[in-house]
């Protein structure tokens, strides 16, 4: 058994479960709402997308760094009975993750409609970076060994992931600026993005350093709100009044050589190369089929790794692969054609979910023309889940 | 559509999955071991346990309050890889809950056999009681309500809830007092248990009160230590070294009216009663099948209410039921037989499920003669779940 190749495949799961809402909150600094009323609002409005009797709703699942609420409280606000609730730990990677996870709930017969949600005021309540939610976590597993050397923030311990790519093959910070270049001029045409101003790539390297070498705007923003998407069977999508948002496949990956995010052998063998292969495998297409891809952004630099990852260019061509215009929406390959968590709002990656299907339904405020075929994934270096979906 | 009435049951899946395999490190207050070498140990027992080979793990499932390790850095230590973890937010009813998620997973065909465990420092580390894990939540939903007002601990939170108990029905302290002296008996036997000293109901009544009406005896135990069980599909279960317990059926469950902890309308209508009606439907048998129970005890009082919820005795009538030992492992029927959290250890409700697993294969230190259905559930008011296991 070679666990290092091995791939697992969905592919039975195939279309069988859609994407049929998605709602948020308004982007903000400064909520002056609760989590909780977060959550409310925004799960209410992916309801309203969706066209669902709300009371066919009966399973729910959030994500959070302990710093949000607990779906069967939003549940009960809302007047909703639940056969399946879960409220995991994480961030980046969850989204995608939670979206397969709603998938196996209703495989299994658990629940019918599964609402996903995230709510945080992660600007004016507990923050992620900085001496925010991360540093807040206990001190164990990696942070044993990094903590006590004033390792506190996620910029610090994803910097060496960057710092690697840059020694290994040449990456310069020019290179990945250019990734804020299409975010920002992305997130200029969005009505709901909190930063609209567009960027440049001397912006962003004129811009203070964070830690080396991530300058502040290589850095995903901090905001407060709510995400939702709703996730159910081929039949009720079928019956709704948006155009569903087919699932393909869904994957979510370990590897067996990382441990957390900073101490791993290889950049080419993260979690990420795994479920590369496995969602691909599970969906039936390859690279050259997607038509848009939305990536987890904490970070600048690990948009052109993820690329890497999910083989839109080869091992360490990722710096020049993002430079010219290639990942804007109206460019070869468009990556986060709502601006992004650097430049529309920082939800944890929910919003990546939400433009994917609105791409699909041609609502994107950067429509990208014939979007037939959206990968939703996070980034490289940390846990790892992804989703391919589909056009009605 | 009657919300409260409306039973959801998984009966296609009765039978279908087992656990093969469980684990434990010994029970202490003071590992010296971080969370993580807790969960290696306990997740490397369970394999063992089951004959397992170690790389036919790809699913690994954590709940915790924030207080311990990652499953994909367990996983990564014992050079699994995961095709599917998560690690929720949660505690004695996610024991149940993550048994069901497993399924879940499986049924889709996400993964093969999949490891639940639970790693907590809960004596030498982060503490669930007193001002430890609970009250470093951060104050939101329900806790708005409580903690300006010094409301901090679970005793504290938990407390109204038997209050009310004593004010509807008459049940007195006395009553309840008794289930420690089952669990105290039951350790007795259990070489694993930290405390094996007997108890009377009088030592219950002079232990200091805690909050009224809890007494120190009244409440669990804090504890270090790591469990761990293993999940699988009846194919591979068959092909095991140990006799599997089969799943019969699993469900999970919250109601539209009880918001947290604290506020409920009604005792009769928690999230157990819901739950409670999908487990029974979906194992196709009903209280009078069942030949022992586990229930997560927190504090003593909530034993006899959820033998209420889960129809063992009429609404109300928890405390005589539980007053005159039909709850001792020799009894009409037994209760946590291994001690439970108030005399074996505190790891969530996870011993309870190992405990119902080794009933079923007679290896319990107080086994039940005849011993072939057992129920496995968490308390009333709070997020519930519960499974049912039957022998080989």
């Amino acid at each position: 058994m070679d666990l290092d190749t091995d791939t697992d495949t969905h592919a039975h799961l195939r279309d069988k479960y859609a994407i049929v809402g998605v709602g948020e909150t308004a982007y903000v600094r400064g909520a002056g709402k609760t989590t909780r009323q977060l959550a409310q609002q925004a799960v209410g409005n992916a309801i309203a997308d969706s066209g669902l009797d709300r009371r066919a709703i009966d399973g729910m699942l959030s994500y959070s760094y302990s710093d949000s609420t607990a779906s069967n409280l939003v549940g009960a606000d809302l007047g909703l009975r639940l056969n399946f609730f879960m409220d995991c730990f994480g961030g980046g990677s969850s989204t995608e993750a939670l979206v397969g996870l709603a998938i196996g709930a209703m495989e299994a017969g658990m629940c019918e409609a599964v609402v996903v949600f995230r709510s945080m005021n992660g600007y004016s309540g507990l923050r992620m970076g900085g001496t925010g939610a991360m540093s807040a976590a206990p001190v164990a597993d990696e942070f044993l060994h990094t903590r006590p050397y004033g390792w506190r923030s996620a910029a610090q311990m994803f910097s060496p992931t960057f710092l690697r790519h840059m020694h290994d093959y040449g990456t310069r910070s020019e290179q990945v600026a250019a990734v804020k270049v299409a975010h920002s001029r992305h997130a200029s045409n969005n009505p709901k993005a909190l930063y609209k101003q567009r960027m440049t790539v001397d912006d962003v390297l004129a811009s203070r350093m964070i830690c080396t070498p991530l300058h502040l705007l290589d850095c995903c923003i901090e905001s407060d709100g709510g995400c939702a998407v709703i996730v159910t069977t081929a039949e009720r999508a079928r019956s709704l009044r948006k155009p569903p948002a087919w699932i393909m496949g869904a994957a979510q990956g370990s590897g067996t050589r990382a441990r957390g995010i900073i101490f791993r052998d290889d950049l080419a063998t993260t979690e990420a190369h795994f479920t590369a292969k496995d969602v691909y495998a599970s969906a039936g297409v390859g690279p050259a089929d997607i038509d848009a891809v939305m990536i987890y952004d904490h970070f600048t630099p690990f948009i052109p790794m993820a690329l890497e990852a999910y083989g839109f260019c080869g091992r360490g061509e990722g710096g020049p692969f993002v430079e010219d215009g290639r990942i804007h929406f109206d460019g070869e390959l468009p990556v986060n054609t709502h601006g992004g968590n650097h430049s529309e709002a920082y939800i944890h990656g929910l919003p990546h979910i939400i433009e994917a299907t609105r791409q699909l339904r041609g609502e994107s405020s950067a429509q990208v023309p014939g979007c037939e075929v959206v990968l939703s994934c996070s980034a490289v270096a940390q846990l790892s889940a992804a989703v391919i979906l589909r056009k009605d």
